[in-house]
């Protein structure tokens, strides 16, 4: 009998499944039956933008944190899939940091040629996943019909994301601020923030880029305020970096240090928790937000029942090609290409990635453990190798050029490890760049 | 064996069931067991004010639709507990149109007094209710612990609430709007609006209430786009009352008679949906908003079953002394002293019902509409009677006072159907009363 596997989202991990599947398909194997549930009306996961906040029109959890003239934080040539360049999609090289339209155009690209939107039922939002008698049970939601059903699944794939569900932490006086308090997954649009004092608390890309944003799009002043550091950047004249907030008394935010200054919007870029209210407790993976995940052997099997998987649950340098690396890797376990060790050697397998990822010393460490782990996978799939070393090194010039300038960074190019082409530099300066479109992106 | 019963929600409706199983046991009855799970980490429903949007610290959708500043809607002598006044409460007569702050206190008072606070169990959100072999089980997640554990109950009495999972249309345009689109649900706080262009959807209460607000804290212009009708008050000289939008076009609202105006934020007043996801779909709710709700007898007893109560499900001109009632009465249905019909008859009391609206003229057909129907439930219990007839005369003065002036009909006092005493004016006039704390509200 033919296998039946779920997937659990078509975002970009659930894509890369799809895609790993058609691939052996089209080489000739014998794929089991496949079906994807996406509570999205679209693919692209996170890069199918959305104007909606807090619940949708079904009355779900809005799944997208990405907002407008978001702009690639990364240089694509970390990103880029191995069996499709972006040469190979727009039909010539394109500059380094793409704006969400243009990433999502890419992804859209490769899965449309695979010809595998059948396998997706969108609209449908799995509420619960039960494991017994040796299989999955899957309760799913169709949105439109209102109505709910149940499937028998020899496998899952849970590709539903960790960058959704804020992290949303309460500071005295914001019941009481008069303004808007919002956090990231929330943001959308820099435009309501021109000349308003905005304080951002957090250190980490949101807080960066979003910062970046309302500078960029005619805030009157940024101050980000850290619990651990500074990020330290060389900031424009009108951002500050400071401690942590204590409280707010109306519109003044008073800081660790005892300084304080007078806010109107306060977004809170804390992060994100990994929510996975629709698997059973015993099924579900309870993680930091880090690069050596916990229970997950190589990164992608659940240690209490490997017929189980998860794509995507790291903390990401690398993204669209890790996945991929991992979704072939799954794909070749649930196809019995790949054995499964016993419960103890993967314990053992997790323990390890979790020493080695903590023995780590800075960022450099923490991009080259994640390039070796992806080297790590793809030796053990048919998935295209590729110069991972050289997608380090542009990682390498990225934070190097961040360093130079934190407003600058954008309008450098770099090499891609497929084509080995040099990106174009962009025709306009990140900064001076107020159209995101597609369509004026590509005109260079 | 002792019954047991479930409550789903500690809002006003979960609290009068409360108040009523406690009222029963006080004049020596014997009562069931009984547990309250609230989501929130105290009581008061969406008086329960949090400064929270979208979802709140353990990835739940926040379920509070309130706001800073908002005050009663309607004269509190059409919501006076028959069972405690406003005088008994604040030991003074105090002004109609008291604050969130104030109601708040009001509500909580009745239920301290009672001692009812051990049965509710806070922080703990009902995840799934299905009913078989006579008995309904009932899910819960314990959200501090991340635990789900599941109990079994003979009765379950739902009072979740229905205005807190928004409507929220799409209109054209909306995904390149430059500015906030947000729906009344995550509307906190009207200063943000200041000085701004602000386009409202809807012509109910949340779009004449929050319309006044941003009008009242300092918007530069509010318009009101309607669907149906629209509201035809007698609005300050910056308040437009335009046709349905037909889309946005940047930062341009077009309308349907052709016209057109810039504006920088839209709020989306367009109502709430019903919405039990935790129901399974045989005990689901499924009900327009309106005064005669589908599939309930009395408006309470689920027709296929009547072991399953919805407290407060209706479009409310009253609500705590209605939910008083209906509590009072599904109380008496559980203790055995009223009995329930077969299920023709109870379909027939529904469809009865829905006529006798249905024949409703206009606004103060359906005030007595639902006059007579606590009237009705409150001759079957013991619930203190009071002069229902006299509520509906406070609505009808309130609606006449809208009429004369919808930025001053707060300042009129009306007379308590309890204690007969006459509400003092408030000292300051509601447009100019910008602080709406309890402290200064009390002043009279
Ligand atoms: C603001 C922001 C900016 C980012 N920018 C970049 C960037 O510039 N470059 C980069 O490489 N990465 C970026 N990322 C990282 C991002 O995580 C990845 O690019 C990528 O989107 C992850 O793919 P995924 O498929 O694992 O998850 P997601 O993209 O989150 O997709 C998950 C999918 O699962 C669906 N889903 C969830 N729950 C259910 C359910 N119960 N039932 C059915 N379907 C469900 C969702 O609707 C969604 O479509 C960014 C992340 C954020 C938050
Ligand atoms: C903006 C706004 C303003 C209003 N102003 C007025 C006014 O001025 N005067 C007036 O009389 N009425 C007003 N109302 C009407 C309001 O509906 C009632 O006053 C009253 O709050 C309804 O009480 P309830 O208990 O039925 O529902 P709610 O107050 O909504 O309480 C429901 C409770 O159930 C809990 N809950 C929900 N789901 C779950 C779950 N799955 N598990 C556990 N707990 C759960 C919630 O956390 C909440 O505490 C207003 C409503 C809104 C939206
Ligand atoms: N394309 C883009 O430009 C772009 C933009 C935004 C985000 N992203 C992506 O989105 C993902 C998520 O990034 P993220 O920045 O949202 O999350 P993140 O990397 O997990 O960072 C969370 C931040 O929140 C802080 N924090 C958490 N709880 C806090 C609390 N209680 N008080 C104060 N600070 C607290 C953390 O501080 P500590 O350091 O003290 O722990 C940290 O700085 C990343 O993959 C990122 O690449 C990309
Ligand atoms: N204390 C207060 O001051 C206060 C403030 C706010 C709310 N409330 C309470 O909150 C409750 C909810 O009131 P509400 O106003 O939010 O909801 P509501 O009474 O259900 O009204 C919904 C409104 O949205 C409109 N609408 C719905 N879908 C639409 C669409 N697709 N396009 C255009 N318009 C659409 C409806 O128009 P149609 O008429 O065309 O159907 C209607 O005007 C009430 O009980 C109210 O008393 C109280």
């Amino acid at each position: 009998m033919t296998k039946r596997i779920a997937i659990i989202g078509a975002g970009p991990s659930g894509l890369a499944q799809l895609r790993a599947f058609q691939s052996a398909a089209a080489k000739g194997a014998e794929i089991p039956e496949i079906v994807c549930y996406e509570k999205q009306s679209d693919w692209g996961g996170l890069w199918n933008y959305t104007w909606r906040t807090g619940l949708d029109e079904y009355g779900e959890p809005v799944h997208g944190s990405m907002y407008r003239y978001l702009w690639s934080n990364g240089p694509k040539e970390g990103l880029e899939f191995a069996d499709y360049s972006f040469e190979e999609h727009f039909g010539k090289q394109i500059a380094s940091y793409p704006p969400r339209a243009v990433l999502f155009d890419y992804i859209e690209g490769r899965v449309k040629r695979a010809n595998v939107r059948d396998w997706i039922k969108f609209s449908h939002s799995v509420k619960n996943v039960t494991f017994d008698d040796g299989h999955f049970h899957v309760t799913v939601k169709d949105l439109p019909n209102d109505s709910v059903s149940t499937e028998t699944f020899d496998h899952v794939i849970v590709c539903s994301g960790h960058f959704s569900t804020p992290n949303v932490p309460h500071f005295e006086g914001f019941d009481k601020f008069p303004g808007r308090v919002l956090h990231a997954h929330d943001f959308r649009d820099a435009v309501e923030f021109k000349d308003q004092d905005v304080l951002i608390i957090g250190t980490s890309y949101s807080a960066e880029d979003i910062g970046s944003q309302c500078w960029k799009y005619g805030a009157k002043s940024i101050t980000v305020s850290h619990r651990t550091a500074a990020m330290g950047f060389d900031w424009p004249d009108n951002w500050a970096e400071v401690p942590l907030l204590t409280h707010m008394d109306g519109k003044t935010a008073h800081f660790k240090d005892g300084t304080s200054r007078e806010v109107d919007a306060i977004i809170l870029c804390t992060g994100y928790q990994h929510h996975f209210p629709f698997m059973e407790e015993k099924l579900r993976l309870r993680t930091a937000n880090r690069l050596a995940t916990a229970d997950l052997y190589k990164g992608v099997a659940w240690v209490d029942n490997p017929d189980l998987f998860y794509i995507g649950m790291q903390d990401q340098w690398f993204t669209f090609n890790m996945f991929d690396a991992q979704a072939w890797w799954a794909r070749d376990v649930i196809m019995g290409r790949i054995g499964i060790p016993d419960r103890a050697a993967m314990k053992a397998d997790v323990e390890d990635r979790i020493a080695r990822e903590d023995a780590g010393e800075d960022d450099y460490d923490a991009i080259w453990y994640q390039g070796d782990y992806i080297k790590e996978l793809i030796e053990e799939t048919d998935y295209p190798t590729f110069d991972v070393e050289g997608a380090c090194m542009a990682f390498k010039e990225w934070k190097a050029n961040k360093k130079k300038g934190i407003m600058t960074f954008r309008n450098h190019g770099h090499k891609s490890v497929l084509t080995g082409t040099m990106a174009p530099k962009h025709h306009t300066p990140w900064k001076d760049a107020l159209d995101d479109s597609l369509e004026v992106y590509l005109q260079n």
